[in-house]
């Protein structure tokens, strides 16, 4: 049994190298080199261990580290999702849920239950773990927007209103954040390379 | 204060973006791109949570997850040291030691005091915690070097005798991962990817 899980396990090791080859649209910090979905979930996973104190509510971290490190994990599948698109829907697509099962479906029952149900928990964001999770996401692509210059709002004229609009998920997790995305947001529109709808 | 410590917080969250162009020896699975530190840190998190049930001791995920997700990031002033390395030594080097002072010390006090100490704990190797961390650490390129036709072993002429004394280090950590390892390692042999000193 515990042979038999290993196996499986070790096969769902090597099928989720794959997130490595998944580019974001967003660049790295002061860069012009796209970001993919390995790296961008280490660095959510280490946001999380440094920015729990700032959480509204006390969180589980462990439970946090797990959605953020297997958040985009069905992208292998079903490819990233811009969070600025508008013809694509983003919360558990029928495409999203056939991924997951297929790719936490390697793993052995009990585990590929568990981290289906964390997907989802991420997904809905709802529950207090999930908002700070969130929080992380929403706030990483921010310090790199404005670390290189507008980066993908300006690239796809992506205006203030739709930038406030989808940031400010971030007060969800911790008001004391969302202050300062707030005040980056509005720094951003100051220096230019953010526009507010005319 | 809590403002203070976000601002430190955030511009180490910036400085560790450099992890990301820190490249190892080790190919990705199947493959001839050189992984990242960034990108084998996520990995390391995702094998610790999934093979956690196979420790020989009970160990504190968290803590684990710690260890993996910032093993590595001295090596943003230190560079890569390669495993197989024989002129360099690995642990502790007085330049690690400066670096992780100047880049865990971004952080406010407290935070950064506990990630020094992490790191110091993950590096002395002595911890059940340790031994499991760094039984992963071992795990990942053997898995990788085996999906690539020998890997690094080929390329940098790794014997067969270096190899399995490094990789022993994974039955500290869990006897079955390694009694799964080391049947790789003698297939390896088997199948001529692997070389044996004359
Ligand atoms: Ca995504």
């Amino acid at each position: 049994m515990q042979t038999d899980n290993l196996l499986k396990q070790i096969s769902f090791i090597k099928e989720i190298d794959k997130l490595k080859y998944i580019l974001r649209k967003t660049k790295l910090f002061n860069s012009d080199r796209n970001e993919n979905d390995a790296e961008h979930s280490w660095h959510l996973a280490m946001m999380t261990i440094i920015l729990a104190e700032h959480s509204n509510k006390p969180i589980n971290i462990l439970k946090v580290l797990k959605m953020v490190l297997i958040h985009d994990i069905v992208e292998i599948d079903a490819g990233d999702t811009f969070l600025y698109e508008t013809t694509k829907s983003h919360t558990n697509t029928e495409q999203e849920l056939i991924a997951a099962r297929r790719i936490f479906g390697l793993l052995p029952k009990e585990q590929a239950d568990d981290f289906i149900a964390i997907w989802q928990e991420f997904e809905d964001g709802v529950t207090d773990d999930a908002k700070f999770a969130k929080s992380m996401d929403r706030l990483e692509p921010l310090l790199q927007n404005t670390s290189n210059n507008g980066g993908t709002w300006a690239e796809f004229n992506v205006p203030y209103e739709k930038v406030y609009e989808k940031k400010k998920a971030i007060k969800e997790g911790s008001t004391s954040i969302w202050e300062y995305a707030e005040n980056l947001i509005n720094e951003s529109v100051e220096k230019g390379i953010l526009k507010k709808n005319d």
